[in-house]
């Protein structure tokens, strides 16, 4: 007995549901979990199925012929992933996730750390994980992501994280790794594009900051959005008090982000996201 | 062209997904949306189907015949429901039912408004819905439950809505009306159970009060709780602050509630509900 | 015994609250609550004290020779204020105020409501409150503005309320009511700045929508924020469903910033508030 | 210049604050922060005023003998606060305060970590921290507490944490403590109190889950609450689920809760805190 996730993402038409499920239940396979969405102004249909029993090749082959050819279909074991992540300073966001590597409580191990500075190689290397400094200090920015890329190849990861990694990256980078890369941005976007949200955010005088985490598209801080949350502040807050109360938000929504993402409960279309968040 | 929408609910077993989807795709009725949950512990299937296309007589009669047979298996006109609501002396939840029945932005119709006392009878009648006092005096609880039995039979509503009724019910009426009542209390439940919430709330010095919309037992407080949410607060408020604050979200979760289950979208099982909010 | 409330705002130096609260005490002025703020960068000086006793006319004058000269002293006698609010179509949050007008529970009372379309009078004069219809329609904005002053100066309202006013009001109206016109905007700015923010909310895949009350001043969605909140919406949500959903938020934010400014609870500088919410 | 923190708490009378600000200035300390609160049913008077200057010894002598004789009155030096952190199984909470440790993001040091079994050691070494291994196995739970106190007062803390610490307490260790012992609970109080709330909440089928932190009384699960929070669950969460989703809200509150407690801006009265939050 073995369990597997099956993605479907095509163009929607009448008895998709009935047709997935119809040769599941000729395969003997059990649902444990189907979740399914229909973007209508796009004519979209998505759906998560959680299948457990024998799986033989027959079955993927026949779910291919009863859905229109333009399908795209997966059917993903489910397995801890591998993941390279990507810092500069800041250690909030890279500490929670070697707590988690550490702990085994969620659903990926960190393969590296790459690092533009070398100020989190001691705390990376306490959990026993290779910290690579690339500085980008007298590279051009192209240099700079192709030495990082190096790096990152050498481990083959099935997600690049970049957990407050600060700076822009090239279309080269962005466009060796698909839907792959995932930035928690500082600000509840599309509020407080580009540098120094919290300051932003001080001197308009908002009432509530965020954090976003998104996928990484050539649009900096355009990409698909996967998970948002807020916490309140006020007139007591400087900029400085924000960016500390900001770290909280920051790290919890990359995590749900990354729950989602690695429990294959993501789809991306256009530039926006379906997360099946149960 | 109809919409109608598929409740299923019964003992689980593999292949229900595919039964049900199938004779939908026979008779081309097309899925607007399907959810579904199954309850491990209990072995137990729930799913919601939304279709829409030209229904026959034998669509669910093939259904009853495909699935387990104690299954629960309700095919729902969607329609506007009607409700009776009940109140004591409180005026925001029914001031806000009225407002939600003039503006018809959500799915119900209020019929009529019965209260212990007869100060909210004005508020009533401005919105031309029958307001009905009946008075708990010189009347044993038995009596007076029979009194409101009968006002309420003559409306025949599809729900009961206790906003603010702050006595309590016999068994006879709540057995009346099985999995028809919805009561707002005024609490995170089961915290605070029984009498003065907010003043039990205020001795405790909790930082969080709440409300919890649920359906009516025997049980006082204790019936399946359909919804829930809190607002934080400090030792600026006292207990008659906290009941001020509290109205915001006394309302909200009712609201929330009431949208849930008019939608359709809440089975119960056990002492738990299953809300499919999307 | 009277009660009222001290609103202090000048630059910030040594020794200012023992200066105010010295005086109250020789005055034997009773300190029921006193909350202060000092602006660092701005190095200014916030402070409201509730003082309940026997006020004589000695009381203010000594106060102000103990201030600095620029400082803006108010005393202000606690009672309730006159709002006249402005609506365009839209029901949920003039239906929230008129319930409140109603029931008495907050600090205000509403003089009048002015549209530029019919269609919110029935409600309205269910309250028995004026409800004045003036069109835009053959008019230049500057004629509808100053059509509907000529309606406002006839009821001389501490605040104007834009309950969805959704027009563009003019310069000479703006200044004609400085730091008394308070604003719902139905995002969560700076997001989503103008027209038909969700809309703009659902083509970016955000995953929070959120309203904004602030005080209008002649840049459009850019005035002080008062108060600001969010809901969390996912990709079940069309631009219509976020638009339903926010209607609640927006009501609950346009309360909450009421609340704070007609308690005398905010402070404006620059073009941010000082809010003490206690 | 040294920056100081003055708590007082006394009985209320009329002029406290002109009194306590009045001496300040007369000593030439600058106030930088001045929140006060009045807890009337009690009346009692609370008060947190940061200073900024040059303290001479006669400030707090004369602070004393302006204020009612039973008043509590302490001048604080704010620096880094010592803590031992007890512990059993759950890795969450324990390893957030140790990063926060070796960031130095929070006003704390741990000075030692206490388990009743070995399985954190290795991580809490990692931050080269001592770890005691002190096992409860056939001890009386008075023997096992008195080891434990051995281990503690060899340190010296500030305050002791409970960070997912699974046993109960002796009233002999809770009273070597008053006041300094804080619990993180593992929902949200009163509502789950005792043994596997998650399983509880399960069972009750709430729609919110929640954790609280709390001073340690005799009373178990009832001493003062200082912070608490809640999350969102439905039906789709097992009691194993609710588990892990209040891992996050545990270590969030605890967090909190100590940053509050450290800054001194808790002060305890009866069974409740007044929690100056700014």
């Amino acid at each position: 007995m073995e369990r597997k996730i099956l993605l479907t993402d095509c163009p929607d038409e009448t008895g998709l549901i009935a047709r997935v499920t119809g040769i599941c239940s000729k395969y003997k396979l059990n649902i444990i979990k189907n979740t399914e969405f229909v973007a209508n102004q796009q004519q979209r249909f998505f759906m998560r199925t959680v299948l457990e029993g024998d799986f033989c090749s027959g079955f993927l082959q026949e779910i291919r012929e009863a859905l229109p050819k333009e399908a795209s279909i997966r059917l993903i074991t489910t397995s801890r992933k591998k993941l390279v992540v990507m810092v500069t300073k800041e250690m909030h966001c890279i500490g929670d996730l070697l707590l988690k590597h550490y702990a085994q409580t969620m659903n990926f191990e960190i393969s590296a750390v790459i690092g533009n500075y070398d100020n989190l190689r001691e705390l990376t290397e306490k959990f026993g994980i290779p910290f690579h400094t690339v500085s980008h200090e007298n590279l051009t920015r192209e240099e700079h992501c192709r030495e990082i890329m190096k790096v990152i190849d050498g481990y083959s990861p099935d997600y690049i994280v970049l957990a407050k990694y600060m700076r822009i990256l090239t279309p080269e980078f962005i466009n060796a790794y698909p839907n792959r890369i995932i930035n928690i941005h500082h600000s509840f976007l599309p509020a407080f594009i580009g540098a120094k949200p919290y300051e932003q955010a001080y001197n308009r005088g908002v009432k509530i900051i965020g954090a976003t985490a998104h996928f990484v598209t050539e649009h900096l801080d355009e990409g698909p959005i996967i998970d948002q949350d807020v916490i309140k502040v006020d007139h007591n807050f400087t900029a400085s008090d924000m960016a500390e109360a900001g770290r909280d938000i920051e790290r919890m929504v990359l995590d749900h982000a990354l729950n989602y993402v690695l429990d294959d409960k993501v789809f991306i279309y256009g530039n926006k996201t379906v997360v099946f968040r149960n």
